[in-house]
């Protein structure tokens, strides 16, 4: 093993992972509040709410005049200064999700128009923040009906907007006339903000015509009451919303960058949404440090995304595992590189690694311990060949989920 | 279609095959050629020798003294002057490949220390070019035992190199003390010289021992001859050589980038010897197009290579086809970018198509045909659907073959 490229691994992903820790990601986007002359309420909502809110509450202290945190259960940590704390529901809503959201809906219905609603939003929100507009019962209906006809994600979501109080944009309708500063802790590719929690405070896309159409199309089953909120138009625009988005991929990826630049490596962002097949990304990392192994300039190539695994056998592993050891055979011999993959929440598949590490001479301790690539491969057994080879990266639970990152690093 | 982007693919396109025409590259080699005060001797094998000695003859005149040149059957386009054409068995060499060699080595043998050797050398020239050591009949079985018993290339190529007089170095040392100016046109990923023709002019890394341990490993059943050959040592070391490798997908990648910075992209070249999975490649190359898009900087990412296609269909289509379809999705509603995809010789697969161009409008076109993407790469049919959406490129036969071109344009 290259001891300083793999030194030099470490010191990038853990400075990555660090910036994109909720707590670091919450206090990096508040630099940007500037809440004014009026009294500022904190909503958070999602897997990430406690920890989120307490951020916030670190940084902005008094200034928090109250607030109401909803997370999943098990995820309350304790009890927060001016705060209620609500646990509930998650992937499918129940009573306490009504119940906690009803309170958020009464906490800033009391906002005037010098007020500031701290909105912290992460990954989960939809199933934890919701008001139906119908019986809860016919909710579950409509989606069964939905599910069960084929519709699509987007045609879904159209439906079940409008029969949600404060979905697609409508939680910042009820907090008009109140500004809402919006921290999204996003895990999806490319960020597509009406897509995470359904959009509370994003103005909705899909009109009404389009909710009647999937409705025709698919001959849903409608009470004249929820048959009433497809009619129902949501806002189009929202004047009151500033949002920031952070500890997203892409700020994991700009963080590596700053780590990789303050070693001494030119970084170069290939993208922050890969999506394809993991070995084969292996393939294409290894193929680019292959190329430029012999330029004798000091380099790295970051992407990233979250690539995925088809399995074909029964072994351990996992896609960051599968990427680094794809990538092996194209860097053997070579003595200045090195290709790493690692999930940003320290967990890549069903295994205690976060990913793996491989340079030049990686294949050649797989080849002396008579281990093919191709073979372990087709076994999906990654876990074992990268373990038998020093090739495994443990960070254990991070603390955080941004998708993965994956470096070439090109010592010069 | 963005018009504007595909006429810059077309122009980086041809812009780069003609750079790796066996004329353009021959000529840009010997450049670098200064013969001295002797005799020139031309020597070109392999499938494209009749293109290169040509050029050769076109750029040096009467400097050349007399040549052999050896193709296959039906590539000896016509008379060269003071040049014996040869055509030749392969890929199995025959009695025409034995009798041209030798008139080869008959030609070097007689020249002296001021004199030069131009040795031009193409794909094909294994078989092409060779003097057996041992009656054909017996190289025929032991090559037959080797593939069967599972011995790998560099196995192979270990025990064949010493069983002629012309690979593994043995050509290079025939010239001597005639100095050697070699032109390699190179369709060999990340070339490799001595897999190249078996390396007539390349110092051997292999030695007796391997060949010996080879022998004894899968228990090759020699003659006397034949194993007295085996502990005959190949050079190590050849002082009379000067290489210029050419027309190499490495060369197809820097045209490219060429031309790109001539209508105004800031290139940079990933990598010259992609070999990962069609497809997944391009998602990989959408994924970076998606990602770069909305920077507005005019730039172009390049990739060289080599992918591959699995077949899972019936249909109709080639890996540049199928890499170009599958970043379409990455691309949808972004007017600024295009990815493009072709193979050098002009033929993607089985197709009169040499690949594929697709840009942000492309999704829509293919949704409003009812295609499905996914359909259609289960069908390997890329051909039909980029046929419907005008995303075919079509060149013609090139008369090159140096792998294959994938660009993403990001217009800026």
């Amino acid at each position: 093993m290259n001891a300083l490229l793999r030194k030099d691994a470490e010191t990038i992903l853990w400075k990555s992972i660090a910036a994109v820790q909720p707590d670091a990601a919450v206090k990096r986007a508040l630099q940007d509040l500037h809440p004014g002359s009026g009294r500022v309420f904190l909503v958070s909502v999602g897997k990430a709410a406690w920890q989120m809110a307490r951020a916030a509450l670190d940084c902005l202290g008094d200034q928090v005049d109250s607030g109401v945190v909803i997370s999943k259960y098990g995820h309350i940590k304790g009890a927060l200064p001016r705060c209620e704390c609500f646990e509930a529901g998650h992937p499918i809503p129940d009573q306490n999700s009504f119940t906690a959201t009803a309170r958020a809906i009464d906490l800033v219905n009391d906002a005037g128009e010098n007020d500031t609603v701290l909105f912290l939003l992460s990954g989960g929100g939809s199933a934890l923040f919701e008001q139906p507009l119908i019986p809860d019962v016919e909710l579950q209906g409509i989606t069964g009906q939905l599910l069960g006809c084929g519709a699509d994600i987007v045609e879904m979501n159209t439906i079940r907007k409008r029969l949600s109080g404060v979905k697609g944009g409508r939680f910042a309708e009820a907090c008009a006339p109140a500004k809402i500063f919006q921290v999204i802790l996003s895990d999806i590719l490319g960020d597509p903000l009406d897509m995470i929690a359904s959009g509370p405070a994003c103005p909705d896309t899909t009109t009404c015509a389009d909710a009647l159409g999937v409705a025709k199309r698919y001959g849903l089953k409608l009470s004249e009451q929820a048959h009433a909120c497809l009619q129902q138009e949501t806002p189009k625009r929202l004047d009151n919303v500033e949002t920031h988005i952070t500890g997203s991929v892409r700020e994991l990826c700009a963080a590596a960058a700053d780590a990789c630049s303050s070693l001494g490596y030119e970084p170069v962002i290939l993208t922050d949404r890969l999506d394809c097949e993991a070995r084969e990304a292996g393939r294409f990392l290894g193929a680019i440090a292959n190329t430029h192994a012999a330029q004798g300039t000091k380099r790295a190539f970051l992407a990233g995304g979250e690539t995925v695994v088809h399995l074909t056998g029964h072994g351990l592993g996992g896609r960051n595992q599968e990427l680094a050891l794809a990538a092996t055979p194209l860097l053997a011999g070579i003595s200045n590189v090195a290709v790493f993959s690692v999930g940003s929440d320290g967990t890549d598949g069903p295994t205690d690694a976060a990913g793996g590490y491989v340079d030049g001479q990686t294949q050649a301790k797989l080849d002396s311990k008579g281990m093919s690539i191709r073979e372990v491969l087709a076994e999906n057994d990654a876990y074992h060949a990268l373990q038998a080879v020093e090739g495994l990266i443990v960070t254990g639970p991070t603390g955080t989920n941004v998708n993965d990152l994956s470096v070439v690093l090109l010592q010069g």
